[in-house]
């Protein structure tokens, strides 16, 4: 499980459309964030287009605490980042989404490149659909916060700029708290044992030796091996050998 | 730069709503895809609700190949993945969105967790809104591709899981481009198309069938599908194909 004593407040400053605020929460409740600040939504609020959107995290709208300035959204806040793309001519350091979620271990826990949330009351903010945050609103963060794009199409969507962060936030959180989480793959297919194996692979060369599949005699012991190859790589199990076994002997017993 | 040469394509397998459609190719762009497959969308095509959300992703999803069956869209395709939360009861190897993008150096190129897009066509399923992939569908994927989520809140809107898998794939090609790691050929094993590995799978099964294999009528489509994982697993090449198509094709004319 995550450490979830301190996640960071996502504050939206001026969304403007409901459905962004919508998916922005569903967003936070997939990657363990609960805490949505909004600063002057264009639309009103409580707003049925966000809770519309926001699926089961609808608890999360429906939380969320509304502001009329920016300052009083971070007043509690020790640290704030920005999300901007505009990162030229200002003086403040920036970091990556992964870098936020997961800082150098050198660095010290105050600074504002720290990680998130550990004793540090953090809020990350997200300026509006149009023109994102201004110059004035960014000057309330202490360190900017950027997801690198693709310079031909850099324009991110609101609730996907907050899905990224929240879902490296989570990431991080989640490689932290447990590097035992057993992963649940691979552990229902167990591959049968060699002898099994060979015993299949005996059995197909002895039906294709049968049937004169070999043709060049020259080249048996190169397709021997590819076959052996192909198979070895399935890594078939018990009883998928047995069902291999029981398609060359029903091919070998009857003619179509 | 990333490296751009082979991204992924990404598949919508019966998307529901066309803003999901456009969101997803937005988040494309904005981190360097733009090959998108829809597979028998549910509104039909083409949909101004998703040229509406894409912004200047537009060209994206004007660019977009529709079609009628994911056996079809996937035909060129020689890896591919299914994203998807239930992980249980399937015999496929499973990656993160962040091991697809950044596989462990030591994994063979040619393997299901290989990196994406180094030479080898491949492909990225996400299901319906409403209740994700089939078990029909998950078959055709050699491996299975999940997001870690806040158990609490697991359903990721389809662009936003679209947005993550994205996300990390830009930031992996990022990565590897600016350490400039030429990553060596590793292996010559380049896995068939997967219309070639359909062929195969088609003529054995027509054989099996003029043989009566199936004996019981009722477990014939599990077998089938354990039939497909266990090849699949292989990956088979072209001429790893067409040895297996030559085996069965001897079996089923001679008589030993």
């Amino acid at each position: 499980m995550p450490d979830t004593h301190h996640p960071p407040a996502i504050i939206l400053v001026s969304p403007q459309m409901g459905e962004n605020i919508g998916a922005a929460a569903r967003a936070m409740g997939n990657f363990g964030l609960s805490e949505l600040r909004i600063v002057s939504p264009r639309d009103g609020w409580p707003n049925p287009a966000a809770e519309a959107m926001a699926a089961h995290a609808l608890p999360i709208v429906q939380a969320a605490r509304v502001f009329t300035s920016l300052s009083n959204a971070v007043a509690d806040c020790q640290q704030v980042y920005a999300t901007s793309a505009r990162l030229r001519d200002m003086q403040k350091p920036v970091v990556t989404a992964r870098e936020f979620s997961s800082p150098h271990p050198s660095q010290p826990l105050a600074s504002p490149t720290s990680p998130s949330g550990r004793g540090l009351k953090t809020a990350i903010l997200f300026g509006r659909e149009s023109s994102g945050l201004s110059n004035e609103e960014l000057a309330y963060a202490h360190t900017l916060l950027t997801i690198p794009v693709n310079p031909a199409c850099p324009s991110i969507n609101l609730a996907q700029a907050v899905n990224i962060v929240a879902y490296e936030w989570f990431q991080a959180q989640s490689d932290a708290a447990t590097q035992l989480t057993e992963s649940p793959e691979l552990t229902t297919h167990i591959p049968a044992p060699m002898e099994e194996f060979e015993g299949f692979l005996r059995q197909l060369e002895a039906h294709l030796d049968a049937i004169n599949f070999w043709k060049v005699a020259e080249k048996k012991p190169k397709m021997r091996q590819n076959l052996r190859h192909l198979f070895l790589r399935a890594q078939p199990s018990s009883s998928e050998v047995q069902t291999l076994r029981g398609i060359v002997s029903s091919f070998s017993q009857k003619k179509p």
